[in-house]
């Protein structure tokens, strides 16, 4: 997948996506033109996974720069793109890497080079992919036991939907797989938006054998001895460990930690926030209630509807994320390895 | 409410129940005329919530024998109604109770024996719900501060719709609104069924301010100091304190003992299962993935509808309870008092 990559590419002047609004009911890609349907389509989340937000925002830069590359055009698109989802913080690098191999070029120089940058940035996500998948896989051979699957169990989805390549929770999960391990999936659905139902279509389609849970069950499967690891992407790492993940990712936690099993967070480089010093300064996004009171699936006819479960009066508070601390975390998978969450610092001069 | 039990009433020789499956966006009653459709109200969950099953339960019992009052007929009414759910102890106690009182009578006392002991039930638990009320008031009282509300979170309902009179785990809540407390209620969604609904309908009726939050949401709320307690109630509370309850429970058990917050169980004497030593030794019911698949909702036009998020062949594992180590539980509020977890054995003989 890290080849065509089904979620993000260029076609020529144009980037097309594939809505993942949409899914798992209906494939259906999306043509951005230019930067406003970018930051759109990051902003209601036709994209989304951190790693794939700062890719779409680099082809957004592209896609701006296209139409004009003025620096007035530079940094509206920059800002624009800045402000559209707070807590990922893949966003905030990929602009910064735009922005730092664009400004110091003419005008005239930039939309070749803004197409080239986030092509580039595609291209290393798709890598750091690749290598999460491979140190994740040593972490998970000691765990299988003979006789049953290794239980793994993941939230939200960090699966190729969410990257430019085989994803990040999932790679190791992926790598298990083509490694000839007997896995099982535990998927927890991921309320409000309900993401596990991507990466339950994302196994399904690797033939990989897992199982649909609600949010609530996690902790009833841990007492049960039916999981043997977490394993989660994340959206903003803290320089210290801490790590915000889509929300309900530190309740999954704290479970974990009641009942002693390895608990992982699989994220490139580029989600670390070296300038961010723990969890209480990651901003956390309050979406709209919308989100919650209206469910997306298909009628008796197989046809895309939405149902609404909560009235437009009803008081909802909707946070996207939040914050398991430093301490609940085995270890954080990324390009590099398996690195302790107290020893981020080393990574940080490349 | 106590007085006229809009959930479950005698209605001649009928019983008619409230449907909960419609609720909150129809409110449709349903009348039950004999054993099969008792079992099918408590099967299908119209009527849901611990006490409220041991009391229509007992009703089914009146309804069998109304048709017929020999001792095949009793046996069998017990038996039917004893499989329809296997967590929720109160339907056990609930039939024990009707066994020992129609068991000695001669067939032809039954009927009548039967309706009055299922209305005693009923006025039973209305009553304990009152003083679960009052005895939880003054376990909030010390907790709230001025300056803003006392913040409070309950998961499922447990509620009025839940029992025979004003509910567990929001009487003490209906009571401090009732005393003139600022207090705001945190409602968990409850997936798969969304029982949290329920607890927002009533709430609203009841004019408390509340907010419904996604069940992953609680973690992220209690690490933001914006809870202050959660009250739950139980379908099952082991000898040593141990409690089942809908699943999601324990996961917010876990997060307030991380945060330092009480975590109060409400419910009556008859959920507490003398007989069962420990939460390993309760059963917890795997109902189908349907209730996982099908959201129930209502369309643009306000009439309801489901509408399917994963198809038939996905696989779902959808255990109904959880349960929640006795450490983890700050008191259980039932009808004697606030009772720490490991001190039941005192209510063993009335």
């Amino acid at each position: 997948m890290s080849e065509s990559c089904p979620t993000l590419r260029r076609d020529g002047d144009q980037v097309v996506i594939l809505d993942q609004t949409r899914l798992p009911h209906e494939e259906h890609y999306v043509h951005l033109h230019d930067l406003d349907s970018a930051a759109t389509a990051i902003r209601d989340m036709q994209v989304r996974g951190a790693p794939l937000i700062g890719a779409t925002a680099a082809f957004g830069v592209a896609l701006a720069l296209h139409h004009a590359a003025d620096d007035d055009a530079l940094h509206l698109a920059l800002d624009v793109l800045r402000a559209t989802r707070p807590t990922a913080v893949n966003l905030h690098w990929a602009l910064d890497r735009m922005r730092a191999a664009l400004a110091p070029l003419p005008p005239s120089a930039r939309s070749a080079a803004a197409w080239a940058e986030a092509e580039a940035i595609q291209r290393d996500d798709a890598a750091a992919n690749g290598r999460i998948g491979n140190h994740g896989l040593a972490a998970l051979r000691p765990l299988a036991t003979t006789g049953r699957p290794l239980q793994l169990m993941t939230h939200c989805n960090a699966g190729w939907l969410a990257t430019c390549g085989h994803g990040t929770a999932l790679a190791p999960i992926y790598a298990a797989h083509d490694a000839g391990m007997d896995i099982h999936v535990w998927v927890s659905e991921t309320r409000p938006r309900n993401q596990g139902l991507l990466t339950a279509w994302e196994l399904a389609r690797a033939g990989i054998p897992h199982t649909l849970i609600a949010d609530n069950a996690a902790g009833w499967l841990m007492a049960a001895g039916r999981v043997d690891a977490v394993i989660v992407g994340a959206d903003r790492i803290a320089a210290n460990g801490d790590t915000a993940n889509k929300v309900g990712t530190y309740l999954k936690a704290l479970a974990a930690r009641a009942h002693g099993l390895p608990f992982y967070v699989a994220a490139p480089r580029s989600t670390i926030d070296f300038a961010c010093p723990d969890g209480p300064a990651i901003p956390i996004e309050e979406r709209a209630g919308d989100e919650f009171r209206l469910i997306h699936g298909i009628d008796g006819q197989g046809r895309l509807q939405s149902t609404r479960i909560a009235g437009a009066d009803a008081a909802i508070c909707n946070p996207a994320f939040d914050v398991t601390p430093a301490a609940l975390v085995t270890g954080i998978i990324c390009e590099f390895g398996i690195m302790p969450p107290d020893a981020l610092a080393s990574l940080q001069t490349p």
